[in-house]
């Protein structure tokens, strides 16, 4: 057992530091949650696999990391079958339990199994960590958490309108700049009903989506390339080359597709939002975006996506309108929308901006030198009453070499240490060091609190 | 897949009241933490099998929750192993992960991996879930959040004063009166030193622990049913019969243990933790109680237990000193010390006691009657400014029938509602109900947030 132990790839430790920044991220996000009415719960990490597979498409199933059955896990299975070595079947007559995988399918199965505890519209939202056996890269990790806000039973179009508030709210907490794109999945039923391209949504948004960088022409070449007729790339035209405010988007948008009934429905649902929320000091840049196309293949209304504006970094919060959240379970006529946090993208852009508030770190604030017993006796009844008032306090335990306790105070960027020797004592008094302007006084253990804050 | 879903056995979804109370545990022993210069760690869920296995004796290892490999998990094993179905044994081809058992394997794995980044001693806490296939009973789950404090890196006795204090503070921080009983292996240690049967500590401790229930005769024969010898028992007896204050209790002991040296030692560093706490203002029973025998395979010096003094439960917090908790990952010389604060048994004990502050669940404290568009219109401004103000707040956000409204504010137990119809509108003001008492009021916007409050 000499070799060092590791941890498995794509996981990671968190150290104090990274801890106290992580817990500023979850407390400003829940914090906004709250203000909003909404309500936390937990669902538990193992999820039977009966839940969890068919709902992530077959690459899905593949990424669940799926837990050994307990006691005899080979008795469900024939030799037969052991010696057909086909992993992917043989796995769900191992295991039973899966790790989740994100936090939406675990919330529509408590959804269902609570069904009759809930009062609808029901907000909740959940901070909790998901599994994926993904391939780990830069950026990419097996264990990451998820920080979801959703409101389900409720058809109304505030409930976006607040979401969107929402994202605003904590961006403008955390002082990052962003902007808020808002697209809407029948806004592109109706450009495809109108082009009678159904099935080419994907292929036309990424298309349109490279207008900046490779020009119209080269769009429509790609368009073209995708097979879209040159009919339908005309009929795109004011669609790829939309721009101007959300307003004029809007505007252009109700002359092409004035006639499907589905892209008019998307484009007033759009419309609606933007305007209440153009009433409401959004601090945010509010953009109607029709390249916006995560989630199509769950989405049915509203979709979402933040873009930090001073940092090249992807998406770091989106989310959109899902019109059977509880199907699957058989639930029907339960609508939801919902927005998620990227913490770990949120983290990397506050760490390239510096945006961390210096109080972030809940280190600690005195260090008390350890000269013996004689002056631990005397320290004690000082230290407890500083941590009364308020005062994250320590006492180095040994009485080691002055050094040795003054660069445990620098590791741990301790502000403040307070030294008691024979003199000290004697008068009844303390001395009081500034790690970082290195300046000492004299004072009462009873102002130690107040010189400290 | 119309069937309700269910959730693995042993496992457990959490409300939001349950979660607005667990949080008010985690918070309010993670303040204390902090108040004494502890920091916050995390792991992840996942270990390689290496770190875990043979760390919990062989009952443990067969309690690990195992995660199959991804992909062809069958390649390491040959049709011979297979067909041989030795599930214990294939557990560890099929498997390279585990979920995490409890939180101190992996701190002493973090410990060992992360030893250049670290200052000693190392103040670390740790409030994560861990898993253990054990059969599910009441008060007994698959998975469940561990809550631990440890210091490594320093043989001081004044971390064991501070960890008491710790305790003290946090019961008292709860409300829960508490009894915290002391012990030290090394009194046990020596007791079987003086009488001379070494391996029958357990026995002892056990059979003594009976004296209030059957009486000291009875103690006795059961100490020779267990085969210890006549002169043993005799010895034994002013242990058996220890009691007074702790004082007297140290004073017997010197005398019954002068003899065996590491005796003296347990006795010594007891007595130096009674005395130095006894100047500390400690709130709580403090008591030196011999028949105190958790964790006797790997403690070495104190150890602790908290019993709720109002309530009939197991002990609610523990822990103690293991001299060599990283020598198994191949780094020697690493004594620690360290508290568990058990988080499900503080839940019940709250509850019990109905000890929650009222303010625990931070739910909506503000609803606002959603009358239609144009009074939302007025509304929104409203809500929003509320909530900068701090308030907790929601529109309800479709336009239904007041009693579905109201229904929805009592079912979240909301203690305000607002309401704004025509009149309101034209006079620039609201209509705020207080829900308990009743009692409505018109009164202008601004002075929403102070009457909430």
């Amino acid at each position: 057992m000499a070799t060092k132990p590791g941890i498995p790839k794509g996981t990671r430790d968190f150290s104090p530091i990274e801890m106290a920044k992580r817990n500023y991220i979850f407390d400003t996000i829940r914090e906004v949650f709250y203000l909003y009415g909404f309500q936390q719960i937990e669902t538990p990490a193992m999820e039977n696999l009966s839940t969890l597979m068919g709902k992530y498409g077959e690459e899905g199933d593949k990424l669940l990391f799926k837990i050994l059955n307990s006691g005899d896990y080979f008795s469900p299975l024939t030799n037969d079958e052991l010696l057909s070595r086909n992993a992917t079947k043989l796995a769900n007559k191992f295991c039973e339990k899966g790790l989740r995988y994100d936090l939406t399918v675990p919330f529509a199965r408590y959804v269902v199994m609570h069904r009759d505890e809930l009062s609808f519209p029901f907000k909740r939202f959940q901070i909790q960590p998901v599994w994926r056996a993904d391939r780990p890269q830069k950026g990419r990790y097996r264990e990451f958490y998820q920080c979801d806000a959703d409101v389900v039973g409720s058809d109304s179009l505030l409930n976006e309108v607040e979401l969107v508030q929402m994202i605003d709210t904590v961006f403008s907490k955390f002082g990052i700049r962003v902007a808020i794109k808002i697209n809407n999945r029948k806004i592109l039923t109706g450009i495809a009903e109108i082009i009678g391209e159904a099935d080419k949504i994907v292929d036309i948004t990424v298309a349109i989506d490279k207008l900046d960088k490779i020009g119209l022409e080269n769009v429509n070449a790609e368009l073209k390339a995708k097979g879209i007729s040159q009919e339908a790339i005309e009929k795109l035209q004011p669609i790829i080359q939309l721009n101007g405010s959300n307003e004029e988007k809007i505007n252009t948008l109700k002359q092409v597709l004035a006639t499907s009934v589905t892209g008019m429905k998307g484009i007033e649902e759009s419309a609606f939002i933007l305007n209440t929320l153009s009433g409401l000091d959004i601090k945010s840049e509010i953009e109607l975006d029709l390249t916006l196309a995560r989630g199509l293949n769950y989405y049915t209304g509203a979709i979402f996506e933040v873009k930090a504006l001073d940092v090249q970094i992807g998406s770091i919060s989106g989310g959109g309108r899902y019109d059977n959240l509880t199907g699957v379970f058989g639930m029907d006529g339960m609508s939801g929308v919902g927005i998620s946090f990227g913490a770990d993208r949120i983290y990397d852009v506050l760490n390239q901006l510096e945006l961390y508030p210096k109080e972030t770190v809940n280190g600690t604030q005195l260090l008390f030198v350890n000269f013996g017993q004689q002056e631990t006796n005397y320290i004690l009844p000082i230290l407890k009453k500083v941590r009364l008032s308020g005062v994250r306090a320590e006492l180095y335990p040994d009485s080691a070499k002055m050094k040795k306790q003054m660069s445990y105070a620098n590791a741990k960027a301790i502000p403040f240490v307070a030294i008691a020797g024979e003199n000290e004592i004697n008068e009844g008094k303390i001395t009081l060091k500034n790690m970082e302007t290195g300046k000492q006084e004299v004072i009462y253990p009873d102002e130690l609190a107040d010189k400290i804050r």
